[in-house]
């Protein structure tokens, strides 16, 4: 049988369940609810990759950097800002934009909007020899694409550029509250290798969180539900 | 582990439950069904800072100024006029107009719109030294902007501006009676700091008012389910 | 504290639910599927005015204004046509008419048809110095704007001019049979300050009839689902 | 209190729960899903005019008359055909056609259609001198509007023309199988006088028939959900 | 009371359940999701009426006719080919094919269509002088007419010139997975005399074939949910 | 009665719950969604094939070619890049782009995708003679025609194209995670010979593995909701 080379997840507790960590080189969807801990477990990622001696870099198109950075300090005590000198993390933020309206073919408008994605992705690998990559999130991207089909070729193309570079990657989804899908747009997940979800789930009178490992290609997996919590040292699988 | 500095809320018995307080200087979604208790919130925030000499502005596109002024005279025998006239609390409302068909171009007419309210916001809170803002409600957004993307766009720019100008800010959302979502649009929870669900819940034959943090960054927030009651004193949590 | 001067509702036992009645000067939706008994709830409102003295106008949008005089005098034996000579009653009928499709411009044809409608009611209001005003319904208005942002101007125009009035108010709204909204186009329930929702609720192989207020601004309301039945003295709740 | 003169239903042990009958000149919805029993209800009611002398008009767009005809007398045994040589019933059947899309104006289609089928109706009740009529069904004219305000305006210019030529009537409405409406468009209840729902209820292995009478004006009626049956007699309601 | 013919089903245990079988000259839906049976139901009924000397023709928009011969065979053993040399049946395909885009008026385009599609029944019903026919099924012409309205017009033909032709005729039609619907478009069931629906209900661990009258004009029909059997001799009610 | 010839499925265990294997020459779906195991259900497929001396062609318009060796590799240790030295198995990747916007006519552009999309399958077909296809998956065809009448006819002429060759294949479809439908567009499971239903059930804490036989045409087939699982022999029912 053919050996798979591992990546730790950086999330404690967890890379038991999964043969060792995610497959190098994969792609991979963390996806859950507003408040779930996506940030969080992307955090994990790279911190255990920088551990490592791996660099690591967070794309995000959701939140400042500056903010992401004091978020990790006041949850973890980690500091980004020593590890990015170190040239072990880079933080980079896109920013969703007003579209050129002068460009009136959407379909060419939509390339643009996602070769101009990629290159700064890939510049940026490029940059600090990264091993390890955070998209945060796809969903800006599948907002910006109405066509379902179109949508699948955009976000098709991100994901192989995210193979070709050799990366290990993680990209977060956003779970609208009110949906039991597995994305906003219903596609990513079937393009990826992995679907890790994070829930909130009601028992009695308060919120629990859970991951649940919804499919990972090469792997035999835990299926189990599986209750967690965010620690001082990290996020963290309760054993039961 | 890096010092995270907390404003009190002003509703009573909630502060022990998110680390002290909002973070200074966050954007803080404050959602729920109609007649659930959002002015009130916003109300007892901002006159929790007035009794602390941090002056506090209320943008409201829903009410009228004196109705706001007479709702909480009637039920905490507050006087937000004492207060305006200390310049410490400042109500203003921006109300929804027809929209101008001259300008063509529905994205230039969504900037322009954006751009007049976030100019307003950022005017008043210069007049007053605003601290602790509340814009009630973002759904006229929501509802002004159709497309997800731009509405994106357009929330983004207004809580990115709030970050800037450096106030403790409330947004208040508003959800449909028959959805399970966290707001009309789906999009602000994601870019806010802190989202705080207020709900009506059927307990046999009566109708419990309960309150609920989605999530709140930087801290490690209770995830249970309060009931609270609204008394001449403020809003307050029951304690089970 | 703030004095609040109350309108006896006319509906048996509930002004001690709230109060003592409605707010002189608000807007107060009373919402219910058909045959929930929202025409009834607003003539015993128009004929406790009557009785004390208060000229009460009764727009329908729905109905002939002789039937709702029969239905009247049917159920609850009230003479309106002898009230109406006195001046304590007006009813009139505005009905809903194929819009004229010489104006192009929908925004321009909107605005026109809600001019219309306040200025009928406003003539009407001075005409018999109204102090009590029913709407019955605003739905009409809800299906004529599809555009949920314009069709929030345009109910909060009215609301304001209800307001500036200074009559006090009931509108009524219809909720759909399969749904669990508060109005057709959920976006009235925002800006009026009370929400009372009547209701068909199915016990073992009858219905039964109750009340819930939703939500009322300045008071101290109650929570509970109370049932109600339709004497022929008026409408009554039941205490249990 | 007003007299109201009732009209009997003719479905044995209905007018019992319903103060007497219909009330003479109202507009009735005999609503439900297929193959619950409208058109039995509504031959009952034509057939139990025809045995008080009171001439009965049945305007078909479902099915021919023959049809009808053959049906009513397999199912009940009444001669229709001869009830019609008495000219004391009359089928007619006005059957949906492809639009005439040489007028352009679609508000303009909508008028002539309906026009010519209000015309129809009168010219039929006057042949007769028609006392009861039965529309069976209005769910063509909502199929035909597609607009909820325009198919609002075109249903109550049915209603009121069937008020102004003083006769009482049955429309049916047919609920869609996966339904909880009272009707496929969702207006055509709140402009009738009564709404009868039938309906089909599962009741372990077996479906049991229902009618429940959901609203009536002017009429104090049971909200009990009543089993009903279809014998040799007509339609029957299970006393319990 | 009149006598209503009717014709065998060929489905063992049904006849006794709707008082002997379809009534002559009527039109009948089956329906169900995708794989319930409802090609299995029909091929009975034809096989029945060759065993009587009836003529049956099968119209398929669906399947290859060699692969319905085929899996016939399999299944019961019945010869169609055979059968199709003595004239007693008839197999004939028509296929769905891409729309002439150069025929621009859709409502052309569609009245062209249904034309086409009956006249080739028609001519197929004369050669063989059938007495019972199969359409098998009316789902892609569901499909072909996107509105409601149109559709009504469309099917309602169909059947018409079924009546016309004087043959006993099944039109099968299907009901999406997830629906709880009578059919794809919910329009034909309100225009045909009988509603038979086939259905896969969950019990444990398994799926058991179910079958129920929904509608039947001029028949007292069961209203029981019937398990039914495929066996080497055909459909089969299981008595309980 | 005739002789159906049948086809190993290469899932240990299923063979016996339909008659020995899917019908030679039939379209079979297997439906399910993401990561229920679909792509290991076809590799068992092409393997078994291979094992018999049949060739087997797999088109994937979802994943890269090397990554399913890979997957298969690490899962079962099967060596496809062996087998397809010896001519025993052949993947290609048809990925999907973005469409060329110089051909307006929308249906022109469907045609030719298909038309396309058909010849390169039977292009590899005839090259390695293949007796066993899967196509990995229909969806991204689904996506592509929003036109559900469009749809119809461009899936029917891919199951027409396969059965022509005379292969026996597999189809695979997508069920969208929060869906009870069989299929994306819900046209599919209609022209197949067979739906096998993969699925994930969450019992207590943990997700099992089922699958499903929802239809199978000349097959007396299992109605049973079988447990599977994965193991280094392939995939395998658990036996209850």
């Amino acid at each position: 049988m053919a050996e798979v080379e591992r990546v730790k997840t950086g999330v404690i507790g967890l890379d038991s369940k999964i043969e060792g960590g995610f497959v190098r080189g994969s792609v991979n969807l963390i996806t859950g609810k507003t408040g779930t801990g996506k940030t969080s477990f992307c955090c994990s990622f790279l911190y255990q990759g920088a551990k490592e001696g791996e660099p690591g870099l967070y794309i995000t198109t959701e939140q400042r950097v500056e903010d992401i950075k004091n978020d990790i300090k006041a949850m973890f005590g980690w500091d980004f800002d020593k590890l990015e000198k170190k040239k072990l993390i880079k933080l980079v933020s896109i920013k969703p934009i007003f579209p050129n309206k002068d460009i009136e073919d959407i379909n060419r408008l939509i390339r643009l909007y996602i070769l101009n994605f990629l290159s700064q992705i890939e510049k940026n690998i490029k940059e600090i020899k990264a091993k390890r990559v955070v998209v945060d999130s796809v969903s800006i991207i599948e907002m910006f694409i109405k066509d379902e089909y179109i949508s699948r070729v955009a976000l098709s193309s991100l994901t192989e550029k995210l193979r070709e570079l050799g990366v290990t990657s993680l990209l977060t989804g956003t779970i609208p509250e009110a949906s039991e899908s597995l994305s906003g747009g219903g596609i990513i997940e079937y393009i990826v290798d992995t679907v890790i979800k994070l829930d909130f789930v009601p028992v009695a009178e308060e919120y629990k969180r859970t991951l649940n490992v919804r499919k990972m290609r090469r792997t035999n997996h835990s299926t189990m539900i599986h209750p967690f919590t965010v620690t001082k040292e990290g996020m963290k699988i309760i054993e039961l």
